[in-house]
Protein backbone atom coordinates (compact mmCIF):
# COMPACT_ATOMS: atom_id res chain seq x y z
CA UNK A 1 0.00 0.00 0.00
CA UNK A 2 1.18 3.71 -0.95
CA UNK A 3 0.36 5.71 1.44
CA UNK A 4 0.75 9.91 0.46
CA UNK A 5 -0.10 13.14 2.93
CA UNK A 6 -1.12 15.79 1.15
CA UNK A 7 -3.16 18.94 1.64
CA UNK A 8 -6.34 19.93 0.09
CA UNK A 9 -7.20 24.45 0.52
CA UNK A 10 -4.84 24.07 3.60
CA UNK A 11 -6.11 21.24 5.35
CA UNK A 12 -4.13 18.30 5.85
CA UNK A 13 -4.96 15.24 4.28
CA UNK A 14 -3.48 11.20 4.55
CA UNK A 15 -4.57 8.77 2.19
CA UNK A 16 -3.99 5.77 -0.22
CA UNK A 17 -2.36 6.44 -3.52
CA UNK A 18 -5.07 4.42 -6.28
CA UNK A 19 -3.71 1.83 -8.72
CA UNK A 20 -3.00 3.83 -11.39
CA UNK A 21 -1.25 6.67 -9.06
CA UNK A 22 -3.52 9.14 -10.29
CA UNK A 23 -5.90 9.68 -7.01
CA UNK A 24 -5.92 9.37 -3.12
CA UNK A 25 -8.51 7.84 -0.99
CA UNK A 26 -8.83 10.28 2.26
CA UNK A 27 -8.24 8.16 5.39
CA UNK A 28 -10.93 9.14 8.04
CA UNK A 29 -8.56 11.33 10.62
CA UNK A 30 -8.64 14.42 12.72
CA UNK A 31 -7.12 16.96 11.06
CA UNK A 32 -4.28 16.93 14.13
CA UNK A 33 -3.63 13.53 13.15
CA UNK A 34 -3.29 14.20 9.51
CA UNK A 35 -1.15 17.19 10.38
CA UNK A 36 1.63 14.63 11.27
CA UNK A 37 1.32 12.69 8.08
CA UNK A 38 1.50 8.84 8.34
CA UNK A 39 2.34 9.11 11.72
CA UNK A 40 -0.74 8.27 13.82
CA UNK A 41 -0.86 5.52 10.68
CA UNK A 42 2.16 3.89 12.56
CA UNK A 43 1.19 4.72 15.59
CA UNK A 44 -2.19 2.27 15.26
CA UNK A 45 -0.26 -0.14 13.80
CA UNK A 46 2.48 -0.60 16.54
CA UNK A 47 -1.16 -0.76 18.38
CA UNK A 48 -2.44 -3.40 16.47
CA UNK A 49 -5.33 -1.66 15.10
CA UNK A 50 -7.23 -1.40 11.40
CA UNK A 51 -6.50 1.20 9.38
CA UNK A 52 -8.83 4.13 9.53
CA UNK A 53 -11.90 3.94 6.22
CA UNK A 54 -11.22 5.80 3.08
CA UNK A 55 -13.49 8.05 2.17
CA UNK A 56 -14.05 8.99 -1.74
CA UNK A 57 -10.60 9.01 -3.85
CA UNK A 58 -9.62 12.81 -5.03
CA UNK A 59 -7.52 13.33 -8.19
CA UNK A 60 -3.71 13.52 -7.01
CA UNK A 61 -3.64 16.53 -9.27
CA UNK A 62 -5.78 18.26 -7.21
CA UNK A 63 -3.40 17.80 -3.72
CA UNK A 64 -0.42 19.84 -3.24
CA UNK A 65 1.77 16.59 -1.68
CA UNK A 66 3.25 16.79 1.68
CA UNK A 67 6.19 14.46 2.77
CA UNK A 68 4.82 11.40 4.63
CA UNK A 69 6.07 12.62 7.75
CA UNK A 70 5.93 16.20 7.29
CA UNK A 71 7.98 16.93 10.76
CA UNK A 72 9.58 13.81 12.54
CA UNK A 73 9.05 13.92 15.98
CA UNK A 74 13.12 13.97 16.34
CA UNK A 75 15.70 14.58 13.99
CA UNK A 76 16.41 11.99 10.62
CA UNK A 77 19.12 9.49 12.05
CA UNK A 78 21.11 9.46 8.61
CA UNK A 79 23.57 6.56 7.69
CA UNK A 80 27.05 7.94 5.72
CA UNK A 81 29.43 6.12 3.28
CA UNK A 82 26.84 3.17 3.08
CA UNK A 83 27.47 2.36 -0.34
CA UNK A 84 31.29 0.94 -1.78
CA UNK A 85 31.18 3.11 -4.54
CA UNK A 86 30.01 5.70 -2.77
CA UNK A 87 32.67 5.48 0.07
CA UNK A 88 35.21 5.36 -2.33
CA UNK A 89 34.60 8.82 -4.43
CA UNK A 90 33.57 10.56 -1.19
CA UNK A 91 36.77 9.53 0.43
CA UNK A 92 38.74 11.21 -2.50
CA UNK A 93 37.06 14.21 -2.48
CA UNK A 94 38.75 16.15 0.03
CA UNK A 95 35.76 16.59 2.20
CA UNK A 96 35.48 13.13 4.02
CA UNK A 97 35.83 14.31 7.43
CA UNK A 98 35.53 10.75 8.67
CA UNK A 99 38.88 9.76 6.74
CA UNK A 100 39.83 8.18 10.04
CA UNK A 101 37.46 5.88 10.10
CA UNK A 102 38.77 4.22 7.31
CA UNK A 103 37.39 4.33 3.22
CA UNK A 104 34.96 1.13 3.93
CA UNK A 105 33.45 2.14 7.65
CA UNK A 106 33.79 -0.62 10.50
CA UNK A 107 31.17 0.20 11.79
CA UNK A 108 27.57 2.28 10.21
CA UNK A 109 28.57 6.14 10.69
CA UNK A 110 25.27 7.61 12.02
CA UNK A 111 24.80 11.58 12.38
CA UNK A 112 21.30 13.28 12.21
CA UNK A 113 19.41 15.95 10.08
CA UNK A 114 16.87 18.57 12.24
CA UNK A 115 13.11 17.34 11.43
CA UNK A 116 12.55 21.17 9.91
CA UNK A 117 14.75 20.17 7.19
CA UNK A 118 12.02 18.14 5.93
CA UNK A 119 10.08 19.26 2.78
CA UNK A 120 7.89 17.52 0.30
CA UNK A 121 8.20 16.62 -3.46
CA UNK A 122 7.55 19.44 -5.39
CA UNK A 123 9.02 21.85 -2.75
CA UNK A 124 11.96 24.06 -3.68
CA UNK A 125 15.36 23.27 -2.45
CA UNK A 126 16.40 26.85 -1.30
CA UNK A 127 20.52 27.12 -2.05
CA UNK A 128 21.48 30.40 -0.09
CA UNK A 129 24.96 31.40 -1.56
CA UNK A 130 25.88 33.76 1.35
CA UNK A 131 25.93 30.64 3.33
CA UNK A 132 27.17 27.76 1.09
CA UNK A 133 27.47 26.82 -2.90
CA UNK A 134 28.54 23.78 -2.69
CA UNK A 135 25.05 22.06 -2.73
CA UNK A 136 25.02 18.14 -3.35
CA UNK A 137 22.40 16.00 -3.68
CA UNK A 138 22.12 11.93 -2.25
CA UNK A 139 19.21 9.84 -3.05
CA UNK A 140 18.27 6.93 -0.29
CA UNK A 141 16.13 4.99 1.36
CA UNK A 142 14.61 6.33 3.96
CA UNK A 143 13.14 3.43 6.99
CA UNK A 144 10.05 4.36 8.86
CA UNK A 145 10.12 2.85 12.18
CA UNK A 146 6.85 1.19 13.94
CA UNK A 147 7.24 -0.73 17.06
CA UNK A 148 9.78 1.05 18.94
CA UNK A 149 12.43 -0.52 21.12
CA UNK A 150 15.91 -1.00 22.29
CA UNK A 151 18.35 -4.09 22.17
CA UNK A 152 16.61 -5.17 19.07
CA UNK A 153 18.24 -8.06 17.20
CA UNK A 154 19.45 -8.56 13.39
CA UNK A 155 17.05 -11.23 12.92
CA UNK A 156 14.14 -9.15 14.03
CA UNK A 157 14.46 -5.70 13.40
CA UNK A 158 12.49 -5.82 9.83
CA UNK A 159 9.56 -6.44 12.07
CA UNK A 160 10.29 -2.47 13.79
CA UNK A 161 9.55 -1.33 10.45
CA UNK A 162 6.78 -0.05 9.08
CA UNK A 163 7.33 1.21 5.60
CA UNK A 164 9.73 3.04 3.52
CA UNK A 165 10.17 6.19 1.21
CA UNK A 166 12.51 7.88 -0.80
CA UNK A 167 14.87 10.49 0.74
CA UNK A 168 17.36 13.10 -0.61
CA UNK A 169 20.13 13.86 2.12
CA UNK A 170 20.96 17.36 0.68
CA UNK A 171 24.38 18.29 1.36
CA UNK A 172 26.46 21.97 2.23
CA UNK A 173 29.77 20.22 1.09
CA UNK A 174 31.58 22.79 2.36
CA UNK A 175 30.01 23.25 6.00
CA UNK A 176 29.81 18.87 5.88
CA UNK A 177 33.92 19.35 5.79
CA UNK A 178 34.42 22.58 7.65
CA UNK A 179 32.52 21.57 10.71
CA UNK A 180 33.90 18.23 10.80
CA UNK A 181 30.78 16.62 12.29
CA UNK A 182 27.87 16.68 9.55
CA UNK A 183 24.83 18.36 11.13
CA UNK A 184 25.31 21.48 10.09
CA UNK A 185 25.77 20.50 6.57
CA UNK A 186 23.14 18.08 6.56
CA UNK A 187 20.14 20.62 8.21
CA UNK A 188 19.88 23.31 6.39
CA UNK A 189 16.37 24.18 5.91
CA UNK A 190 14.78 22.41 2.64
CA UNK A 191 18.00 20.06 2.79
CA UNK A 192 15.73 17.01 3.26
CA UNK A 193 13.15 16.84 0.95
CA UNK A 194 11.34 12.98 1.60
CA UNK A 195 8.21 11.42 -0.45
CA UNK A 196 6.97 11.42 -2.78
CA UNK A 197 4.57 8.16 -0.59
CA UNK A 198 5.30 5.79 2.02
CA UNK A 199 4.95 2.25 0.85
CA UNK A 200 4.19 -0.02 3.91
CA UNK A 201 7.08 -2.84 4.54
CA UNK A 202 4.97 -5.30 3.11
CA UNK A 203 4.87 -4.35 -0.54
CA UNK A 204 8.75 -3.39 -0.68
CA UNK A 205 11.40 -5.75 -1.99
CA UNK A 206 14.01 -4.54 0.21
CA UNK A 207 17.05 -6.68 -1.41
CA UNK A 208 16.62 -5.42 -4.75
CA UNK A 209 15.34 -1.92 -5.91
CA UNK A 210 17.21 0.39 -7.77
CA UNK A 211 17.96 3.53 -7.00
CA UNK A 212 18.67 6.51 -9.21
CA UNK A 213 18.76 9.92 -9.58
CA UNK A 214 18.59 12.12 -12.51
CA UNK A 215 19.67 15.69 -12.74
CA UNK A 216 18.18 17.60 -15.25
CA UNK A 217 17.56 14.26 -17.14
CA UNK A 218 20.48 12.95 -16.66
CA UNK A 219 20.84 9.69 -14.68
CA UNK A 220 23.96 10.18 -11.91
CA UNK A 221 23.25 7.80 -9.71
CA UNK A 222 21.94 4.29 -10.37
CA UNK A 223 22.70 1.70 -8.06
CA UNK A 224 20.60 -0.99 -6.09
CA UNK A 225 19.37 -1.70 -2.45
CA UNK A 226 20.70 -4.88 -1.97
CA UNK A 227 24.73 -2.95 -2.61
CA UNK A 228 23.90 -1.65 1.10
CA UNK A 229 27.40 -1.95 3.23
CA UNK A 230 25.62 -2.14 6.27
CA UNK A 231 22.27 -3.90 5.25
CA UNK A 232 18.81 -2.11 7.07
CA UNK A 233 18.52 -4.51 9.85
CA UNK A 234 22.29 -4.21 11.06
CA UNK A 235 21.50 -0.42 10.87
CA UNK A 236 18.44 -0.88 13.23
CA UNK A 237 20.43 -3.04 15.32
CA UNK A 238 23.40 -0.78 15.87
CA UNK A 239 21.24 2.52 16.51
CA UNK A 240 18.66 0.47 18.77
CA UNK A 241 21.50 -1.40 20.70
CA UNK A 242 21.83 1.76 23.39
CA UNK A 243 19.08 4.18 21.47
CA UNK A 244 15.31 3.06 22.33
CA UNK A 245 13.96 3.67 18.72
CA UNK A 246 10.83 5.11 18.79
CA UNK A 247 7.36 4.52 16.46
CA UNK A 248 7.92 7.40 13.60
CA UNK A 249 11.36 7.90 13.41
CA UNK A 250 13.30 7.61 9.93
CA UNK A 251 16.49 6.83 9.22
CA UNK A 252 18.29 7.53 6.20
CA UNK A 253 20.46 4.56 4.73
CA UNK A 254 22.84 6.34 3.06
CA UNK A 255 23.73 7.00 -1.07
CA UNK A 256 25.77 5.07 -3.83
CA UNK A 257 28.08 6.75 -5.65
CA UNK A 258 27.41 9.51 -8.57
CA UNK A 259 26.89 12.60 -6.18
CA UNK A 260 28.08 16.16 -7.72
CA UNK A 261 31.46 15.58 -5.52
CA UNK A 262 32.25 12.63 -7.29
CA UNK A 263 33.11 14.69 -10.54
CA UNK A 264 36.36 15.92 -11.17
CA UNK A 265 36.03 18.51 -10.53
CA UNK A 266 32.78 18.61 -8.95
CA UNK A 267 29.74 19.61 -10.09
CA UNK A 268 27.32 21.48 -7.78
CA UNK A 269 23.82 21.62 -7.68
CA UNK A 270 22.28 25.25 -9.17
CA UNK A 271 19.65 26.92 -8.88
CA UNK A 272 17.09 25.79 -11.35
CA UNK A 273 18.67 22.30 -11.37
CA UNK A 274 15.79 19.74 -11.04
CA UNK A 275 16.84 16.73 -9.21
CA UNK A 276 14.58 13.66 -9.55
CA UNK A 277 15.24 10.43 -7.49
CA UNK A 278 13.36 7.28 -7.77
CA UNK A 279 13.45 3.99 -5.83
CA UNK A 280 11.74 1.01 -7.53
CA UNK A 281 8.70 0.26 -5.90
CA UNK A 282 8.61 3.82 -4.23
CA UNK A 283 8.13 6.94 -6.64
CA UNK A 284 9.58 9.39 -7.66
CA UNK A 285 11.44 12.67 -5.63
CA UNK A 286 11.42 15.57 -7.55
CA UNK A 287 12.66 18.75 -6.14
CA UNK A 288 13.71 22.06 -8.28
CA UNK A 289 16.64 24.26 -6.82
CA UNK A 290 15.78 27.97 -6.58
CA UNK A 291 17.76 30.89 -5.07
CA UNK A 292 17.29 31.80 -1.33
CA UNK A 293 14.80 34.91 -1.52
CA UNK A 294 16.84 37.61 -0.17
CA UNK B 1 15.26 34.52 38.15
CA UNK B 2 15.73 30.43 38.55
CA UNK B 3 12.71 27.86 37.41
CA UNK B 4 12.57 24.65 37.91
CA UNK B 5 10.71 21.97 36.51
CA UNK B 6 9.20 18.87 38.64
CA UNK B 7 6.45 16.41 39.29
CA UNK B 8 4.46 16.43 42.69
CA UNK B 9 2.60 13.12 43.14
CA UNK B 10 2.76 12.55 39.33
CA UNK B 11 1.64 15.77 38.46
CA UNK B 12 3.53 17.65 35.88
CA UNK B 13 4.57 21.69 37.42
CA UNK B 14 6.82 24.04 36.57
CA UNK B 15 8.01 27.18 39.33
CA UNK B 16 10.13 29.55 40.46
CA UNK B 17 12.67 28.87 43.03
CA UNK B 18 12.71 30.44 46.21
CA UNK B 19 15.84 32.75 47.22
CA UNK B 20 17.10 30.27 49.51
CA UNK B 21 16.78 27.40 47.31
CA UNK B 22 14.51 25.32 49.41
CA UNK B 23 10.97 25.60 47.65
CA UNK B 24 9.38 26.34 44.80
CA UNK B 25 6.63 28.74 43.65
CA UNK B 26 4.36 27.04 40.88
CA UNK B 27 3.05 28.91 37.71
CA UNK B 28 -0.66 28.29 36.61
CA UNK B 29 0.09 26.44 33.73
CA UNK B 30 -2.17 23.75 32.52
CA UNK B 31 -0.93 20.25 33.01
CA UNK B 32 -0.05 20.15 28.75
CA UNK B 33 2.40 22.82 29.18
CA UNK B 34 3.89 22.17 32.80
CA UNK B 35 4.34 18.39 30.83
CA UNK B 36 6.74 20.18 28.77
CA UNK B 37 8.97 22.06 31.15
CA UNK B 38 9.96 25.31 30.44
CA UNK B 39 8.95 25.30 26.83
CA UNK B 40 5.53 27.31 27.25
CA UNK B 41 7.39 29.99 30.02
CA UNK B 42 10.12 30.39 26.41
CA UNK B 43 7.04 31.12 23.85
CA UNK B 44 5.50 33.79 26.20
CA UNK B 45 8.68 35.71 26.80
CA UNK B 46 8.76 35.60 22.92
CA UNK B 47 5.23 36.42 22.35
CA UNK B 48 6.17 39.47 25.10
CA UNK B 49 3.62 37.75 27.11
CA UNK B 50 4.47 38.17 30.95
CA UNK B 51 5.00 35.47 33.16
CA UNK B 52 2.09 33.33 34.89
CA UNK B 53 1.18 34.44 38.26
CA UNK B 54 2.75 32.11 40.81
CA UNK B 55 1.14 29.81 43.58
CA UNK B 56 1.82 29.46 47.17
CA UNK B 57 5.76 27.75 47.28
CA UNK B 58 5.58 24.36 48.34
CA UNK B 59 8.86 22.90 49.78
CA UNK B 60 11.16 21.65 47.44
CA UNK B 61 12.20 18.14 48.77
CA UNK B 62 8.85 17.54 48.26
CA UNK B 63 9.02 17.23 44.65
CA UNK B 64 10.98 15.60 41.98
CA UNK B 65 12.98 17.56 39.89
CA UNK B 66 12.61 17.45 36.08
CA UNK B 67 15.11 18.35 33.47
CA UNK B 68 14.20 22.25 32.26
CA UNK B 69 12.92 20.62 29.17
CA UNK B 70 12.05 17.10 29.62
CA UNK B 71 11.81 16.38 25.81
CA UNK B 72 13.33 19.28 23.80
CA UNK B 73 11.23 19.13 20.03
CA UNK B 74 14.42 18.35 18.46
CA UNK B 75 18.15 16.81 18.97
CA UNK B 76 19.70 19.02 21.43
CA UNK B 77 22.82 20.34 19.58
CA UNK B 78 26.11 20.04 21.07
CA UNK B 79 29.76 21.65 20.43
CA UNK B 80 32.57 19.58 20.46
CA UNK B 81 36.27 20.64 21.50
CA UNK B 82 35.08 23.86 22.23
CA UNK B 83 37.88 24.89 25.50
CA UNK B 84 41.67 24.35 24.64
CA UNK B 85 42.53 22.16 26.98
CA UNK B 86 39.86 19.89 26.48
CA UNK B 87 40.84 20.02 22.59
CA UNK B 88 44.30 18.83 23.21
CA UNK B 89 43.20 15.82 25.92
CA UNK B 90 40.62 14.61 23.58
CA UNK B 91 43.18 14.74 20.42
CA UNK B 92 45.32 12.71 22.54
CA UNK B 93 43.06 9.94 23.94
CA UNK B 94 42.86 7.68 20.57
CA UNK B 95 39.12 8.45 20.52
CA UNK B 96 38.78 11.79 18.21
CA UNK B 97 37.63 10.21 15.01
CA UNK B 98 37.65 14.43 14.26
CA UNK B 99 41.18 14.09 14.01
CA UNK B 100 41.21 15.89 10.67
CA UNK B 101 39.58 19.05 11.82
CA UNK B 102 43.02 19.46 13.90
CA UNK B 103 43.72 19.66 17.39
CA UNK B 104 41.56 22.90 17.69
CA UNK B 105 38.73 23.14 15.62
CA UNK B 106 38.73 25.80 12.76
CA UNK B 107 34.95 26.08 13.37
CA UNK B 108 32.55 24.65 15.94
CA UNK B 109 32.12 21.08 15.77
CA UNK B 110 28.04 20.56 15.97
CA UNK B 111 26.78 17.25 16.39
CA UNK B 112 23.20 16.25 18.28
CA UNK B 113 22.22 14.35 21.17
CA UNK B 114 17.94 12.80 21.09
CA UNK B 115 15.71 14.36 23.15
CA UNK B 116 14.89 11.22 24.55
CA UNK B 117 18.27 11.00 26.04
CA UNK B 118 17.29 13.57 28.33
CA UNK B 119 17.08 13.26 31.85
CA UNK B 120 16.73 15.04 35.45
CA UNK B 121 19.11 15.65 38.15
CA UNK B 122 18.78 13.26 40.50
CA UNK B 123 17.49 10.42 37.79
CA UNK B 124 20.34 7.62 37.12
CA UNK B 125 22.88 7.25 34.06
CA UNK B 126 22.21 3.87 33.18
CA UNK B 127 25.37 2.11 32.13
CA UNK B 128 25.05 -1.08 29.97
CA UNK B 129 27.77 -3.05 30.07
CA UNK B 130 26.40 -5.00 27.19
CA UNK B 131 26.52 -1.90 24.92
CA UNK B 132 29.58 -0.04 26.17
CA UNK B 133 31.60 -0.06 29.22
CA UNK B 134 33.56 3.29 28.50
CA UNK B 135 31.31 5.43 30.46
CA UNK B 136 32.79 9.19 30.37
CA UNK B 137 31.16 12.62 31.37
CA UNK B 138 31.57 16.19 30.26
CA UNK B 139 30.00 19.44 32.09
CA UNK B 140 28.77 21.83 29.63
CA UNK B 141 26.64 24.99 29.56
CA UNK B 142 23.57 24.78 28.42
CA UNK B 143 21.48 27.71 26.03
CA UNK B 144 18.12 27.48 26.21
CA UNK B 145 17.14 29.50 22.63
CA UNK B 146 14.52 31.92 22.61
CA UNK B 147 13.29 33.70 20.08
CA UNK B 148 13.94 31.94 17.35
CA UNK B 149 15.38 32.72 13.51
CA UNK B 150 18.03 31.91 10.78
CA UNK B 151 20.77 34.35 9.64
CA UNK B 152 21.41 35.73 13.30
CA UNK B 153 24.49 37.63 13.65
CA UNK B 154 26.59 37.19 16.02
CA UNK B 155 26.06 41.25 17.65
CA UNK B 156 22.26 40.31 18.04
CA UNK B 157 22.79 36.13 18.64
CA UNK B 158 22.47 37.01 22.28
CA UNK B 159 18.92 38.50 22.49
CA UNK B 160 18.25 35.08 20.81
CA UNK B 161 18.91 33.41 24.21
CA UNK B 162 15.98 32.66 26.78
CA UNK B 163 18.25 30.83 29.48
CA UNK B 164 21.06 28.42 30.73
CA UNK B 165 21.18 25.57 32.09
CA UNK B 166 23.55 22.71 33.63
CA UNK B 167 24.14 19.31 30.57
CA UNK B 168 26.11 16.31 31.46
CA UNK B 169 27.14 15.34 27.77
CA UNK B 170 27.75 11.81 28.92
CA UNK B 171 29.80 9.78 26.38
CA UNK B 172 30.26 6.21 25.49
CA UNK B 173 33.73 6.83 24.03
CA UNK B 174 34.19 3.27 22.56
CA UNK B 175 31.22 3.91 20.62
CA UNK B 176 31.42 7.87 19.22
CA UNK B 177 35.21 6.13 17.94
CA UNK B 178 33.43 3.29 16.66
CA UNK B 179 31.18 5.63 14.55
CA UNK B 180 33.23 8.49 13.86
CA UNK B 181 30.26 10.65 13.69
CA UNK B 182 29.01 10.96 17.06
CA UNK B 183 25.42 10.70 17.21
CA UNK B 184 25.54 6.93 18.46
CA UNK B 185 28.13 7.76 21.41
CA UNK B 186 26.24 10.17 22.79
CA UNK B 187 22.58 9.47 22.68
CA UNK B 188 22.55 6.41 24.52
CA UNK B 189 19.39 6.72 26.88
CA UNK B 190 19.73 8.83 29.63
CA UNK B 191 22.94 9.74 28.53
CA UNK B 192 21.71 13.90 28.50
CA UNK B 193 21.25 14.89 32.33
CA UNK B 194 20.24 18.48 32.56
CA UNK B 195 19.45 20.47 35.37
CA UNK B 196 18.97 21.33 38.26
CA UNK B 197 17.08 24.49 36.84
CA UNK B 198 16.79 27.12 34.06
CA UNK B 199 18.47 30.47 35.32
CA UNK B 200 16.99 33.48 32.84
CA UNK B 201 19.12 34.67 30.20
CA UNK B 202 19.61 38.54 32.59
CA UNK B 203 20.82 36.70 35.98
CA UNK B 204 23.44 34.86 34.22
CA UNK B 205 27.12 35.90 34.09
CA UNK B 206 28.07 33.73 30.56
CA UNK B 207 31.40 35.21 30.15
CA UNK B 208 32.79 34.54 33.94
CA UNK B 209 31.14 31.36 35.41
CA UNK B 210 33.24 28.48 37.18
CA UNK B 211 31.85 25.08 35.74
CA UNK B 212 33.27 21.96 37.81
CA UNK B 213 32.76 18.89 37.65
CA UNK B 214 33.26 15.82 40.95
CA UNK B 215 33.28 12.41 40.87
CA UNK B 216 32.38 10.93 44.06
CA UNK B 217 33.70 14.07 46.15
CA UNK B 218 37.27 14.38 43.83
CA UNK B 219 37.06 17.65 41.64
CA UNK B 220 37.82 16.81 38.20
CA UNK B 221 36.78 19.80 35.69
CA UNK B 222 37.71 22.77 36.74
CA UNK B 223 37.00 25.91 34.36
CA UNK B 224 35.15 28.79 33.58
CA UNK B 225 32.75 29.95 31.04
CA UNK B 226 35.16 32.83 29.34
CA UNK B 227 37.36 29.95 28.21
CA UNK B 228 35.37 28.65 25.28
CA UNK B 229 37.12 28.78 22.11
CA UNK B 230 33.87 29.66 20.09
CA UNK B 231 31.52 31.87 22.25
CA UNK B 232 28.08 31.56 22.77
CA UNK B 233 27.16 34.24 19.86
CA UNK B 234 29.37 32.40 17.57
CA UNK B 235 27.76 29.29 18.02
CA UNK B 236 24.65 30.30 17.53
CA UNK B 237 25.16 32.44 14.07
CA UNK B 238 27.13 29.58 13.01
CA UNK B 239 23.74 26.93 13.43
CA UNK B 240 21.41 29.86 12.54
CA UNK B 241 23.48 31.13 9.09
CA UNK B 242 21.36 28.19 7.22
CA UNK B 243 19.08 26.18 10.18
CA UNK B 244 16.86 28.23 11.28
CA UNK B 245 16.48 28.20 15.14
CA UNK B 246 13.08 27.66 17.29
CA UNK B 247 12.38 28.37 20.47
CA UNK B 248 12.79 25.82 23.18
CA UNK B 249 16.07 24.88 21.34
CA UNK B 250 18.89 23.45 23.08
CA UNK B 251 22.68 24.24 22.28
CA UNK B 252 25.27 22.33 24.75
CA UNK B 253 28.34 24.41 24.20
CA UNK B 254 31.40 21.97 25.02
CA UNK B 255 33.33 20.75 27.57
CA UNK B 256 36.74 21.97 29.58
CA UNK B 257 39.62 19.11 30.59
CA UNK B 258 39.13 16.47 32.67
CA UNK B 259 37.36 14.00 31.59
CA UNK B 260 37.98 10.59 32.39
CA UNK B 261 39.69 10.03 28.93
CA UNK B 262 42.21 12.97 29.69
CA UNK B 263 43.84 10.39 32.12
CA UNK B 264 46.73 7.96 31.25
CA UNK B 265 45.29 5.57 31.66
CA UNK B 266 41.32 6.94 31.36
CA UNK B 267 39.28 6.61 34.32
CA UNK B 268 35.99 5.66 32.90
CA UNK B 269 32.48 5.99 35.35
CA UNK B 270 31.71 2.41 37.00
CA UNK B 271 28.16 1.81 38.72
CA UNK B 272 27.69 3.43 42.02
CA UNK B 273 29.75 6.67 40.52
CA UNK B 274 28.52 9.96 41.62
CA UNK B 275 28.72 12.76 39.06
CA UNK B 276 28.28 16.14 40.42
CA UNK B 277 28.42 19.12 38.35
CA UNK B 278 28.35 22.70 38.86
CA UNK B 279 28.09 25.91 37.06
CA UNK B 280 28.16 29.31 38.88
CA UNK B 281 24.86 31.23 38.59
CA UNK B 282 22.74 27.89 38.05
CA UNK B 283 23.23 25.08 40.22
CA UNK B 284 24.40 21.74 41.05
CA UNK B 285 23.51 18.72 38.74
CA UNK B 286 23.99 15.42 40.41
CA UNK B 287 23.80 11.94 39.02
CA UNK B 288 24.32 8.45 40.18
CA UNK B 289 25.86 5.58 37.67
CA UNK B 290 23.72 2.49 38.01
CA UNK B 291 24.14 -0.37 36.00
CA UNK B 292 20.94 -1.38 33.86
CA UNK B 293 18.53 -3.87 35.08
CA UNK B 294 19.03 -6.47 32.87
Amino acid sequence: MKIVAYEINGAPGVGVLGEDGTSVAPFALSPEEAAEGVQSLVERAVAGEALPETGAPVPLDTVRLRAPLPRPRRNVFCVGKNYYDHAHEFSKSGFDSSAAAGTIPKAPIVFSKVPESVCAHGDAILMDAAVSTTLDYEVELGVIIGKGGRGIAKENALDHVWGYTVINDATARDLQGLHSQWLIGKSQDTFCPMGPCAVTADQFDLGDAFVKTWINGELRQDSNTGLLIFDVPTIIATIAAGITLIPGDVIATGTPAGVGIGFDPPVYLVPGDVVRMEIEGIGVLENRVEARPG
